[in-house]
């Protein structure tokens, strides 16, 4: 395909993505096939000679669209969301023409500056502390992760390693595994199981400690834990806190997990993968109280910020501690600049795409307002969608509705809300999932506004499929 | 931006790419910027109100264009190449237009599926054993990753693990660091930085063993480290083998290594990430001489293939070794349906993109003769800068020259040819990165051909570019 067929290719993949977008009232948002469904219909193997592209244009309905699950259907409520956006998909089309491999200054200067800049633009738009910006001068700084599960893995790493360091530099003899043996980090029970991966393969024990009331870990439980394992002889290193929990969207209290760390010394990271987005509006930013003793803070512009995934956006306090573990520089990565950073030493990949691009088009094409409008909206459809089920008395709401999520129930023991869930997957009308709390057991579903397509009429149906599946259950 | 204007923009687009990518020969290969260039040329923070697509449009060219390393400008010589074709940026499209997060065969059916067989289709493409088929119906198949340094991790937190488990049943009261204090992995002197980085990232003792004249790792150097390790008590657990080293294209001896690990137990890894392209070729399969015995393969499309990164092909031949390290799985990411991975067991990030669509249009748009004549091409332009430079007595090429590198120097001490590499640096016409021999010292030169727009014509240009700065050397 050379240049000139590509700009007619090019259009009508433009016209199919607007076609499919448009298309979504028209198609179920879970799609009606069963495992396997697509290995018969194309080829066991590869052709052996290339075909035109309008056979692969044709097999894009049948094989690709009749099979996916669209995530941006208005009736899409499941899990958190993911951002999609035209702007997002321009500055990706931009980042795939260039193509760049940006592990270093030198291996593309635009992509590793326009990255600083833009972290810099997301920590001031969200009110973040000025340690996390490159332009307050210090150790800070933002970097692109694919997920929040890869900045939780780093955040995993430098912390294990700069303890290791430190207990070494105090016992010259200690062996490293020893010295791992000791460490331990803590988190909510309440925390995405991320979290507690991230644990497993930085070989690092991690505690889930009990919340309270409202599924918030406190200071208490953390002072308590810390005193626990020092007198075990442990080393407390890490507390991840999180901000919005997948299972409910309950909120840490960063504040007294803030000071507790920094005094006893340990690193305070924030996830707030889903709920960071929210910080764009002002009179949104009580659950962050205290942000400024974190030391490093993540967020996914992929989930609530109409930044097509992937870019999870993770700063960091003092970002020497995640390059020192990344410290192999062989000869033919070397290279004579220096005063920008060389994100290779930030991430767990080499390469990297130019996906500041896209954050760099969502935030001119919306604008600070822009965006803060479409949260605004989210969070209002939320409300509208809680009001709804509260006017039913058999329902109950489970956890405060801060943000975009709704976690409701049936009253009662948790059988009646699983039969509902059971018809509404049989149903398929709606998309969403169930979710239980750790600490007592109850069981509820989580309504998530999720498209950019979402209205209030899609809110009333939502709640109308509802009402018809618990009237048929006879509740 | 609405659907109707996207329409327009993503043509405005799509023009711009074309345009851009018919521009290389005018630009420069390395951008005459300096580090901190950027900051200024844009706002210090995001726009209140969002602005006008075309005002974006008229800061690509200062702004991100005159500040990139162009990877695909046909003087580009440096690292290897990274991938770039129309067909792979309009699968990328569809990928981010459909934006679903294909972490369980429920959150996208198609994203999945879609998967599995296009890793059959590379892996029956590229003549590799049956084992790392699922159409073989064991436990082998295969899965997209980022980029090798995650195939890596991937590979020794499983053989870590793995390792772990059979202690642990053998010992039930060792503890675990106790156990990963035993461990011990190989690789040759000549590997990747991120195979050593892995190793660091999972805790895990690595050793670089001597390679052979060719710079080739042979059985009976691994041999030789297991006993030594075992006499220690140490417990050898992984192999990696290197199919085309960074430095320069060397090629680790698979079927010696292989055996090796298949007797002794431990888990042989194959890292062919640029090489592994080649093997689509079957007159260049000499290399991967006993990969039936490999339990791990990896390559990258995103290198040579013609599939733009990320899209790294990771193929294993038992995964169940893998997906038990991710044994998380909380309430709301479960679902129903079996018989189908669950990808997000098969990597360390949560959420996934629709890569294989770029994977499929790329393999049918060019087909598999399509491919093979790409990769003949390189290896025929690097062999002919191979001539070029050895006509001239004052060059020596310094390790043979099997695909698209082409490794030379200066005869005599490094310092001559440091000092040509300054001068190229200087010039600016041609790019390319140095490299050394660990064994020896010897440093050289790295020539390879990346660019889909490399003629004869450029490969003549960058020798009369080096010959001039031979000659102003007064070599």
């Amino acid at each position: 395909m050379d240049g000139e067929e590509f700009r007619q290719r090019g259009r009508q993949m433009v016209d199919l993505i607007v076609d499919y977008v448009n298309s979504f009232r028209d198609r179920p948002v879970v799609p009606n096939v069963q495992p396997g469904y697509l290995r018969p219909l194309i080829p066991p193997e590869a052709p052996q000679e290339g075909e035109s592209f309008d056979k692969i244009l044709a097999d894009i309905e049948p094989v690709v669209l009749a099979g996916v699950t669209n995530w941006h259907h208005p009736n899409f409520h499941a899990y958190y969301p993911t951002a999609s956006s035209y702007p997002a998909i321009l500055g990706d089309m931009l980042s795939d023409a260039i193509a760049c491999i940006g592990f270093s200054w030198i291996a593309s200067p635009a992509c590793t500056e326009l990255e600083t800049v833009m972290m810099d633009w997301l920590a001031k738009a969200l009110g973040l502390p000025d340690h996390f910006l490159f332009s307050s001068g210090g150790r800070g700084g933002g970097v692109i992760q694919g997920t929040a599960s890869e900045a939780s893995l780093m955040v995993f790493l430098g912390a294990r390693n700069d303890a290791i360091a430190k207990l070494q530099a105090a016992e010259p003899q200690g062996e490293p595994c020893e010295l791992l043996a000791r460490l331990v980090a803590y988190t909510s029970e309440e925390a995405h199981s991320s979290v507690e991966r991230a644990a497993k393969l930085a070989f690092v024990r991690i505690r889930s400690l009990k919340t309270d009331e409202k599924h918030s870990l406190r200071g208490d439980a953390l002072k308590q834990a810390i005193a626990e394992d020092r007198a075990k002889g442990l080393v407390p290193i890490l507390c991840i806190a999180t901000l919005g929990t997948t299972s409910s969207c309950a909120f840490d209290n960063v504040r007294e997990l803030g000071q507790i760390c920094n005094r006893e010394g340990l690193w305070c990271h924030v996830d707030a993968a889903y709920a960071g987005s929210a910080l764009l509006c002002p009179e949104l930013r009580n659950f962050a109280d205290g942000i400024e003793l974190a030391d490093s803070f993540n967020f996914n512009p992929h989930k609530w910020m109409l930044v097509t995934f992937d870019c999870s956006a993770l700063f960091l306090r003092d970002a020497s501690k995640i390059v020192e573990i990344f410290s192999a520089d062989p000869i033919y990565l070397k290279h004579e600049f220096t005063g920008q950073p060389d994100y290779r030493h930030w991430q767990i990949p080499l390469g990297r795409r130019f996906r500041s691009l896209k954050i760099w088009f969502v935030m001119r094409c919306f604008g600070i307002s822009g965006l803060q409008a479409y949260i605004r909206k989210h969070v209002s459809l939320a409300k509208e969608f809680e009001a709804l089920i509260l006017a039913d008395g058999r329902f109950e709401v489970v956890e405060e509705v801060t943000l975009g999520l709704v976690c409701f129930r049936l009253k009662g023991t948790n059988e009646a809300t699983e039969a509902l869930y059971r018809t509404l997957r049989e149903d398929q009308r709606i998309h969403l999932v169930a979710s239980k709390f750790h600490s007592s057991g109850v069981y509820f579903l989580r309504f998530v506004v999720c498209s950019s397509q979402c209205e209030s009429k899609d809110i009333r149906f939502a709640h109308s499929v509802i009402m018809e599946a618990a009237n048929k259950l006879g509740k």
